[in-house]
C-alpha cells in the first residue's frame, strides 16, 4: 500500500482554502501512485478553534467542504481531520474518505489541552482502556489493501502507550496511523520522536505519524511527521517548519519501501541541545511571524528599535519573515537616551538593509510634563515620568503603523514580562509577541544565531548592558538580580513549580533573592493580561500555560 | 438540628484570611447553638483559583488551614470548600470537620466551568449516575443529629435533577445541602431558585444552598444563599451581595423552623424583569470594584470624563464603591471636543462631589504632529491621528494614576468592545473594565438607576448623542447603527449564537448590516484580547465565555 503524508499549513477558520489545498495534495499524491493519502488532525479547519468549534455554522461548512473533496476523482483512500457537530456536542474527529463518499468518520477520546478541553467533548469509550485494570484493544481500525490500520489522533496514542502491548496476535494491527496537531516548545521534536519510537517497539507495530505545520497566532505547528517501523527505528522524517508530502509503501510483510522498492534507510533519532533548541527557536518565530501577517492580510511591520538586544532580535526574524522591504524601524531617543541608542539602531537598519526614521521624544514628553504641571506639582521625578516615556513611543509606533496600516511588533521578553519589567500601553504594546516566551538569556543565543554566518546585529548591542534608559544612568541590573541569575530563578519557578527554598538551594543564591523575584512574578501577572498574544515556545508560557489570578494575596 | 448558612466573601489565594473568617464564623454560629455550619464552595480558598488550584504548596496551606478550623473548641459539625490534591490531581472538594478532626471529604464529581475544567479532575462515580440509563443514590451522604444529608457540590447538583426522583423512601436524604460558588450573570438568581425549587420538589426533598459572594477580579459571586421545603416553597433567602448568616432548625418531621421553633414563612420565588436586570447589574459592578481595590490593597481611582455617557455611570459606581474621596475625574478636551465634553463633566463632578482635573492635550497633540511630520508628510487626516489622541490621553491618566499610586478604570461598553469602537492602547486602557459586559442600552438602563432619587448624572449626558470627538462633528452613528439596534443584533451574534439570516429577520433590518456588524466582531477580536479584566454580568462576557481565534479567515 502506497501511503502519502501531507503535511499542509491550514489556516484557521479558512474551511475553503484549506479543502482547496486537501484536495490539490490528494490529487498530487493520487497521481503519483497513492492508495492512502493522510492529512493531520484539524487539517481542514485548521487549529486552535476555540469557541469557534461550536458554531453549528461552521461544523455544517466543515462537513459540507468534506463532501466537496470526497465527491473529487481519485482512487485513493485519505483521512481529513475537522470538528464535527453531534447533537449538542462537538468533537474533533476525523473523516475517511474512499470511493466518492465518507465511508467512517473517528472522534478524538481524550481531549486533554487546554485549546480544546473547554471547545471538544471526549468521548467514553470502554474499548479504549476503561480505567479498571482491563486495558482492551481500540476499535479505531480501517483496513485498505489488506492492511489493518489502527487511527488515533493527537495525544489519543497515549492510550496506546499506557497498553504496553496488544493482547494478541490477531489483535495487532499492522499499523497505527497517528494523526496529529502538535504546539511545538522547547525539545518537544526529540522528545516526541523518542516516545513514538519507543511505542513502535513496546507494540511491535509501526507508526505513521502525519503532522501539521504553520502559525496560528501564538501556537506554532512544527510539523513533527514521521514514520516508525516496528522495531522502533526512525524511517522517514518530514522537514519541520514547512510544509512537505511523502509516500511511501509498506506491506506488513516487508515493512516500508520507497516507491522505487528500496528499503529506507533507518535515520538516527534527533537530538535536543542548546544549539538544536536556539535553532529550532528560530525557525518558530519566523513561522509565526510570517503566518500571522500572511493570514490576516498585512505585508509590512513597524517596530521601535532601543539600540537594545531585545529589539535588535525581533527586527532580525522580521526582516527574515517579510523581507527587508517591509520592516521599518523607528528609533526613538529622549533626554535619558545614550548615544548608542540611536547609532547602534542606525547601524544594525544599515546591516538589515531597513528603513530607520528616528522620532525624538523630548518635545511630546516636555509638553506632557508642562500639561501635567499643574497636577504634578514638585513632586519628585518617579515611576509616573519614567511610563510617560513609554507610552510616549508606544503612541508614535502605533501613530506610524496605523497611517501606513502595519502591524507593530512587541519586543518584550520572558524575563520582563515575568517581572513586570515593562511599561503597560507602552513597551507591551504590539500585534504579536514574539519573544514574550524567550528568556533573556535565551535571547542572547539568538542572536548569537542570527549573527551565525557574519554580524546582523552590531556587538556593540549584543555586549551593552541591558537598561531602559527612562532615567539617569539606570541599568536593569540595579533593580534585577543579573539575567543569567534571574533567568534559573524564573525558569525553577515557573517552568518546575519549584518551591522558593529548593530554588535558592539550586540556584545557589539567597532565599530572599528568590522570594522576590517570586512575588514580582505574582503581583505583575496584571500586566501580562493585557500583553499582546506570546508566541509559544515553551511548555509554560506565561498566562496561557500559567494563569494566576490577579489578586496577589496567594 | 440547628443549622447556620454563612455566606462569606473569601479573598482568593488569602487561605489565612479566608480561615480566620470561617473560624470566627463557627464560633459565632455555635455561640447560637449551630448543630452544623455551611460554608459555600471553595471558601477557604477563594475562587478561581486557575493554575493556583495545582500549585502543591498551595494546596498543602489550605489542608493545614483545615486542620486548624477543625482543632478550635466547638460542638458542632462544619462543612468548608477548598482545592486538595490526590496525588497527581487536584479536585475541587468540602472538607467535613466534627469533633476536633476532618470525619470525611467529597469530591466534585464534574468540573463543568471553565474556570475550572482545566484545572480539577473529575471523578468517574458510578454511583453518581453513570450514564448508562442506571441513574443510582449518590453516595455523598453525612449523618449530623440523625439527619440524613446529601452533599452535592456546585453544579454537581444537575446530577441531582437528572435522577427525576430518588429510587425509594430509604434512598432519599431528609436534606441536600449544596454548597455552591455561583459566578452572577443576568437573571441567574432567578434562574436558579426556579430550578432548586422544582428541583426540591421534583426529589421530594428539601435543599439548603450555600453560596459565596464577594468580587474577585472580573468574577463576581452574588451569594444565592437559600433553602426550599421539600415541596419546592422558598422558605428564607440570605440578602445577595453581601455577606450573610442565618441560622435555622430543622427536623425530618418538621421541616423548617426559625430558632424560636415558629414556622417559617413561604416567599415568593425571584422575578426576572429589567428594572431586577439592572438593579442586580448595578449592585454586581459596586461589588466588583470595591473587592477588586480592597483586595489588591488600592483605596483610589482616576477616571477619564469625557462627557459621555459610560465615564459618568463609571465614576458613579466608582464613588458608590469607593467614596467620593477617592475618585478623581480628569477631563481632557481637544480640538474637536464640544464644549459639553468639559462642562457636563465637570457638573458630574460637583453631582458627585468629586475632584475634577482638566488637562487639554492639545499641545501634546500638536507636538507629536510635528514630531512625525518628517513620516506624516501632507497625508491626509487619518484613524492614526484620531486614535493619537485617544493614547495622549491614555497616557496622561496612567501618569496620573501612577503619580498618585492611584488604578485607572476602564470605560469601555460591552457594545464598543464588540465592534472595535475604541482605541487599544488609549480607550481600552484601564485596571478593570466595569461596563465590557455592558451593551450601550444598558448603559443607559444603569445611568437611569443612578438618578432614580434625583439627578446624578446630568440629564445633558444622558440625552446627547454618542461621539467619540475624535475629528470635527463625528458621532457615532456615523459609523454605527443606532444602537437600539446595534445591541438588539449583538446580543443575539453574540449570546444566541444566531444565524446572520434568522437575526436580520428577528431585529427587523436588511441582512447587509447584520454581515456588516458580524463582520466587525470577528476583526475586532485583536483588541478585546488586550483589554483589561471584563467584569462578568452576562453569560457571555466576550473573549472569556467566547473567545475567536485572531485570525478571521472564518
Amino acid at each position: 500500500m502506497k501511503i502519502a503524508i501531507c503535511q499542509i499549513n491550514p489556516t484557521v477558520g479558512d474551511i475553503a482554502g484549506n479543502r482547496d489545498k486537501i484536495a490539490d495534495n490528494i490529487t498530487s499524491a493520487s497521481l503519483k501512485g497513492a492508495d492512502l493519502v493522510l492529512f493531520g488532525e484539524l487539517s481542514l479547519s485548521g487549529t486552535p478553534l476555540y469557541d469557534l468549534a461550536s458554531h453549528p455554522d461552521f461544523t455544517d461548512r466543515c462537513q459540507s467542504a468534506i463532501s466537496d473533496i470526497s465527491e473529487q476523482e481519485s482512487d485513493c483512500m485519505s483521512m481529513v481531520g475537522l470538528p464535527i457537530r453531534q447533537e449538542d456536542d462537538y468533537f474533533n474527529s476525523v473523516s475517511v474518505l474512499s470511493g466518492g463518499q465518507e465511508v467512517t468518520r473517528f472522534y478524538k477520546a481524550m481531549p486533554v489541552s487546554r485549546d480544546e478541553l473547554p471547545y471538544f467533548a471526549g468521548i467514553d469509550s470502554p474499548e479504549f482502556g476503561d480505567g479498571d485494570g482491563q486495558e482492551q484493544l481500540p476499535a479505531n481500525i480501517v483496513v485498505c489493501k489488506d492492511v489493518r490500520m489502527l487511527i488515533a489522533i493527537g495525544d489519543d496514542i497515549q492510550y496506546l502507550s499506557s497498553l504496553g502491548c496488544f493482547a494478541s496476535k490477531t489483535e495487532r494491527p499492522d499499523l497505527i496511523i497517528h494523526l496529529n496537531a502538535k504546539r511545538f516548545a522547547r525539545n518537544i521534536i526529540e522528545d516526541d520522536a523518542e516516545s513514538y519510537a519507543n511505542l513502535a517497539r513496546e507494540l511491535s507495530t509501526s507508526i505513521i505519524s502525519c503532522g501539521i505545520t504553520g502559525g496560528s497566532v501564538d501556537t506554532i505547528f512544527h510539523g513533527g511527521s514521521a514514520i516508525f517501523d516496528k522495531k522502533g527505528n526512525l524511517m522517514l522524517r518530514l522537514s519541520n517548519f514547512t510544509e512537505g508530502m511523502a509516500i511511501v509503501d509498506f506491506t506488513p510483510e516487508k515493512g516500508f519501501t520507497g516507491l522505487d522498492g528500496k528499503p529506507l534507510n533507518k535515520k538516527p533519532l534527533p537530538v535536543a541541545g542548546k544549539s538544536a533548541t536556539t535553532r529550532h527557536t528560530y525557525k518558530a518565530l519566523v513561522m509565526a511571524l510570517k503566518d500571522y501577517f500572511a493570514k490576516n492580510g498585512f505585508k509590512r511591520t513597524t517596530i521601535g528599535l532601543s539600540g537594545g538586544i531585545d529589539s535588535a532580535v525581533v527586527a532580525a526574524i522580521a526582516v527574515d519573515a517579510l523581507g527587508y522591504q517591509c520592516v521599518t524601524g523607528i528609533t526613538m531617543p529622549s533626554r535619558y537616551s545614550s548615544e548608542g541608542s540611536v547609532t547602534d539602531s542606525r547601524q544594525l537598519a544599515a546591516n538589515l538593509n531597513i528603513t530607520c526614521h528616528e522620532l525624538p521624544i523630548e518635545n511630546i514628553y516636555a509638553s506632557a510634563l508642562e500639561t501635567l504641571s499643574p497636577i504634578f506639582g514638585d513632586s519628585p521625578f518617579s515611576v509616573a515620568e519614567e511610563n510617560m516615556q513609554s507610552r510616549i513611543r508606544g503612541m508614535l509606533l502605533m501613530a506610524v503603523a496605523n497611517k501606513f496600516d502595519t502591524l507593530v511588533l512587541n519586543t518584550s521578553n520572558k524575563s520582563e514580562a515575568a517581572m513586570g519589567y515593562g511599561t503597560l500601553y507602552g513597551d507591551t504594546n504590539g500585534a504579536l509577541s514574539l519573544l514574550g516566551d524567550v528568556y533573556k538569556t535565551e535571547v542572547y543565543d539568538l542572536a548569537e544565531y542570527i549573527n551565525r554566518n557574519g554580524e546582523v546585529i552590531p556587538l556593540s548591542i549584543i555586549n551593552k548592558a541591558p537598561s531602559a534608559e527612562l532615567r539617569e544612568n539606570q541599568k536593569d541590573s540595579d533593580t534585577l538580580p543579573e539575567y543569567g541569575l534571574l533567568d534559573s530563578i524564573l525558569y525553577r519557578l515557573i517552568e518546575e513549580n519549584m518551591p522558593p527554598m529548593e530554588c535558592a538551594i539550586e540556584c545557589d543564591t539567597s532565599i530572599d533573592t528568590v522570594v522576590w523575584v517570586a512575588r514580582m512574578l505574582k503581583i505583575n501577572e496584571y500586566k501580562r493580561w493585557q500583553m499582546p498574544p506570546i508566541v509559544s515556545v515553551s511548555r509554560t508560557t506565561l498566562t496561557r500555560d500559567r494563569r494566576m489570578p490577579l489578586i496577589a494575596k496567594y
